[in-house]
């Protein structure tokens, strides 16, 4: 099925972060991964060696962001570095998971807008577009000057609710935290039900605890949606909050899954029937057994395809594009 | 009071769009405004003389972006290349409304990202530094790499409402649309009050009646908290909501107050008991009765000392840090 | 007539300020104006959404820069940021009339150069490359650092001139101030007439009458040719010069029409035989009866064809290139 | 008298091409001139080496790029990179003769614009800022958006003449073509006479002798005036087309005196009874007898003093400064 | 001893790779450091923020970026984004070791040059210098257009040597491989000892045995000198070479010390009697027992202070400038 | 034999330093030199004009930037702004001999670093590419971040040393000078050869004739190598180090030749056999008997049209690649 696309002038290479979606957007696409070798020294530095040639072609280098982020990262830079020295026509950036975006804003004094950082160290390199998937915060966007394009990952859960039954006014889906009511208010759309928000109190980690739900759970299933699931706290200590105001069933839905340190363990002992999310970070960390992985290999191999062949993406997320 | 500050290293102009607050904050600052001429000819373009020498000054420019807001910027922009040309050792723009900052994102395929190309476009003429009020988005500042002081004017408003007494759980802070939460929150934590969300079924404007309010705000006093009051409405329909949901007296604060196209009359219908508003905007609009002005100058002044004496400006934003 | 042109990779979009010009020019070249709208709300913020993929196309925008200037150019500014963040592969701007092209040096101390800011922020923005007509300085294309055509609009009145038979020592091309001298002695070898110049012993406004003619009128059908008409009190006053220094016939030509308030009855009390403009500004404003619009739309259409299949446009201006 | 300026913050350099002006403005201006080696190999190539530090100083390099001026280009290239990369605070170069000034335009297709070029060569090396002296065009500031100051002569020359009673109807100012007419027109408001031009029925070299006079100089003196004295045949020619149309006696001025190959002896068969020109060039060539020289370095000592210092300059030019 | 430094101006803060010789520096320097916190999340992301007000100061940052240097490497980034930000008047980093730098070439087809990439990220994110310690190639300080000031080791190595008695015609300087001949005839100078090199017939490392020796080295005492100590092997093998060619005594000295993976076990077999190295990098890897530290940090804050004090650090490597 | 490549895409030009090199590559690739005219007028300006359209095209211009390289590295800026402006689509430059690559260091304080400004020069005019022979450093290529790339001249020696039979044990590779024992070794490799290196005890030049060798070549037959032959001082002298001691047959090789005053009289007196040299430079100089020239046109000319129909450079240097 690989090397079915007619078109040599683009190339895809896949870097070490996440192979496993590389190789499905390769294979949905027709198009084989280039070869590469990259190497990490004992004094930890990254080496990449093109193994074929890239002059004149339009690359498109698929690499998540996640952990090790700085390491991954640096991967990315040495390889676009590495592409234009050898004469690529353009490079295009595939960021499945893009790290350090929650970094989009100075939150007390002195902080840094690493997210910002992250984009100008990119164009910097030599990348000339950057496909990613569910953005942390559409403003990230603009933080660079060259196209990029975000792919929603909502259409896909709104399926997969869609199927098995979870519509109307018995659903309601809720934002864990009050900075997450848009993504809520999207799928809440998609399956016409009403949205609910959980808020905090205080707001720091110390006393999470004392959550409480701003709208109405009561006797209704209840779909917890966020863009990362990270330590699985947000979701965990949500779902008994939402079980306590008597949610009868709780799912939970992200974009993207890190599943740091213990959040397996943390999220099996919460009242969570399922958790659903995509494949856009591969991580060797335990993961929970309620798990459902989606793919957005199919969403990504469409856009590379569409963006190669000047066609617009917008179809890819007619049904939403109101509610970025 | 005028010409009181010692060090002449710094000079203050004001463009044509707000002298109001410019003149209050020469006034407080005891720093004089610069002299120079702003005309505009019949075929629009506009011709700046600076009118005394600004060689090697740090200058600070006092220019809101509201109506006619590209008149505004170019106004700005051509004031900016003047004072770089004619050696301003740094050029430095205060902005107490900072206009097209809602175009923060790409909402719908094919848009610009306005907010981005201002900041683009004030970088490239030759700014060094912005100094602006409650921005619509606090990842604006991301679309800057030079230092971007972004003031807060939430503790201006919580110490009038705590002054009136409005605190406690008999008051309930409500976001108009679910945008604006982190705003409410901001304040309901100084007035140590629960928040509480307006939520629209239907998010584009010919139906935007149906709104509802997820949270509780029967028999309260509820304060609306948005950052842009522009044509009303959003404030209007919010009382009526508040009203018919059993609210017991209806406040509402904006920081920037554009008043368009028969706001004030609008307004005047609507359960409002009272609209508190900073001076960031000079508009030439009809107001509504129940306007009472807060000035941001006191604000603004302070600010631009301290960043000329290389003092630190996160004392004047102390308490609300963790809200951004 | 429209469509005609097989090569679908050219877009030609039109902006607000000379929607005729622009269609004139999409008749002559046979591509169609793409879709997009255009608003300006109630705050005079601009939005603007495409309404067809510009991905991988070479789009060129139709956008005279006149009143009102500051609105015309940030339209500009945001159609060329919302084609570079779609993907557009080349973003050429056509300005048939480029405002703030007489702010391009500076002519007392702490002035603006308005033209090269002008420049930059084209090219900050996107811009790939200028199309424009008969710059007032030639310098300003050296304002820029991308490709820019500067298209001749003195072949076009010279064929208009030859054509009356205003041609040889019975006629005397004149420019109506010692700035213009250039551009008439270009007139006058196409149409084998000597040059005068009327010039101004004070040259501030306030006693302007006082010109007097330096070369020899008496007797000779007059021309007076200028890049720029605006308030066309320079015209009129020229013209009355001349009929006091015993010119027998008056013509007026210019390459861009402004026509800025009252132009029209101060131009049609002088003694003015015709006007000859192009169509380069649309203008609301009352127009002299003895006007006659020549059109730049063939010129400029078969200049965007010439770029677009990599042809020289040198042909297009080949009698008077050593003129510029 | 060097070395008793007060301030050691500031430095002079004069690189090799008029290290005349160099030792008169460090002596005016009480600084003595920085040590350096500049040495040019066999092959050509230039090497510098500064010999004393400039670690955090303000720097001012001397140097005019006349005849050989793609070396004396180079030389101020590599100094100017040799000082930000010895940590000087500022680069500034002073440049009484600005090269490659002519070619500001592109006058026939495809040809460069390479004073633009040389404005970006110096500022990507990193100037911050040019002192200069009469450009050929004024538009050149606009080619830089770094601060440049450009010196105005004609009050020097205004003063010389009006020493020698050259003032008034019985004086004729004369642009020898038909560009020169605003400087023209400057010295003429100082000397309150009026103006002609001469103009050339033909423009190409070969066959410039048909040139005639617009405006009436017979029974006056004539003061021919240019910017830059090159080859001498303007002047040459000019003056012999006065002689023929009955000036008395014929004066010529220029800012700058190349006095390329022959113009020595070119100029002394004219009818020209003085030369007056300013030593911003220094050339090895043969000068004619009737030539006078007048120093350009008491007006540039006191801008550079006056640009350290943070004092305006426009008092340096206050009587013309409308002429621009 | 610390805070004794008067001028409060300068700030020095360390980042996390090395705070030993950050700690000596500020010691010496008699500046404390600055107060930050960094922190790395369980998803491998980088928190920093600064503690105290840095609006208006002149920051070094120190920071080697040996293992991990990807996450070193974005610490720095981080912190001169933060700094940026929060209003620094200038960044400074001063970098000991100096990670990736032997990617400094294209040894191979479609290669990165990740030194130079490191240079790009380091200026793009708002470095205004570089202070480092003997570079891996001097040529690297061209990779950079702020001044970059490099350090150089081999003075504190000769003084060490004299010290032991190590001169003359006794003693050979032995560079291990042919890249590294100019640091050995450095040393060479210094001690007035002859050179020798030790060349691979075959370059890969699996042969890597097969060395001989071009010079002379029987019955002399040999110091092995190179620039970066990694795994030991070159050290190792290059000492056995000596030993066999009859070399009596072997030393060895580097500039850094990496000591990667195994590199203690493989020195301590090999019959090298010291190894001397600077603590430019700090590593939690074995070290041999015949390693003796020298520390630069003295010469490092002597450097800092003369570059705030605008003073020339060239009389710190008066003595080997001509060995660059 | 021209005109005969197909794709009338790309189009070569040669600018006045080496036209034999240039009319070599341009028929060995089938693709005639456009037309240009190169004038220097009496001031030393160039002015350029290019007589055939460039516009979409892909430029390569030739031009060697030896003596004078200051005028031959403005003509090619110039040319390349010219492209720039012309609209060509790509401007590669074809460099066979990099004048100052010499200056690639800071050797001494306060020294520029020439060869980075020249590579900064170059890109700002607007260089898309260069194509380059044999670089004096490797590192030069990281002075860009665009595409460089750079041919090697050993593998043409080798050919030429392996024809006569140079190979062997009985041979040894000679390096000049310490550093230069790349080239050498990589040559060494490609003639089954052992290495040597002059080293001299004290690097200033008043006393070079201390010079001794490092390695053995008594009996062999020797072959100096170094990049560039300046004033042929350098084999000369290492002439005759090596007949001294004992070399029986001595050989000389460089990739440049620009025998600068007087290089051919001190050649001729050493004892060498032959000088092998490329004709990336075209020299008015006398030049030695013993002299053969070897064209590196047909390398270039394979390299210009392999990167025009980008297919990979890598074969052309496919022996050697290691050896950078």
């Amino acid at each position: 099925m690989l090397d079915t696309y007619p078109d040599k002038q683009i190339k895809l290479f896949s870097l070490t972060s996440n192979t496993e979606i590389a190789e499905k957007i390769a294979k949905t696409a027709g198009i084989p991964l280039g070869k590469l070798s990259s190497r990490q020294f004992s004094d930890g530095e990254i080496m990449i060696n093109i193994e074929e040639s890239v002059r004149g072609r339009d690359i498109y280098i698929i690499q998540s962001t996640n952990f090790p982020v700085n390491d991954h990262l640096w991967e990315l830079l040495i390889m676009v570095d590495a592409c234009k020295r050898a004469s690529a026509r353009s490079v295009n950036v595939v960021i499945p998971y893009f790290g350090y975006s929650r970094q989009d804003r100075i939150a007390a004094a002195r902080e840094p807008i690493t997210a910002k950082l992250v984009a100008n160290m990119l164009v910097k390199a030599g990348v000339d577009r950057v496909l990613t998937l569910d953005l942390h915060t559409v403003q990230v966007q603009g933080f660079f000057d060259i196209p990029v394009d975000n792919l929603f990952t909502v259409p896909l859960f709104a399926k997969h609710y869609i199927a098995k039954g979870l519509t109307g006014d018995d659903v309601v889906v809720v934002s864990p935290k009050n900075s997450g009511i848009k993504r809520a208010r999207s799928l809440a759309e998609y399956l016409d039900a009403p949205i609910a928000i959980i808020d905090y109190a205080q707001q720091d980690d110390s006393s999470r605890e004392e959550g409480y739900i701003i709208g109405d759970v009561e006797g209704k299933k209840a779909i917890l949606i966020d863009d990362i699931l990270n330590t699985g706290k947000t979701f965990a200590e949500g779902a008994k909050i939402l079980e306590r105001e008597g949610a009868t069933e709780i799912y939970a839905v992200a974009s993207h899954g890190l599943f740091a340190g213990g959040a397996a363990d943390i999220l099996e002992t919460a009242p969570i029937k399922e958790i659903l999310i995509t494949d856009s970070v591969l991580t060797k960390e335990k993961l929970p057994q309620m798990l459902h992985y989606i793919s957005a290999s199919e969403l990504i191999a469409d856009a590379i395809i569409r963006i190669h062949e000047k066609r617009p993406i917008s179809p890819l997320f007619a049904y939403n594009h109101k509610e970025n």
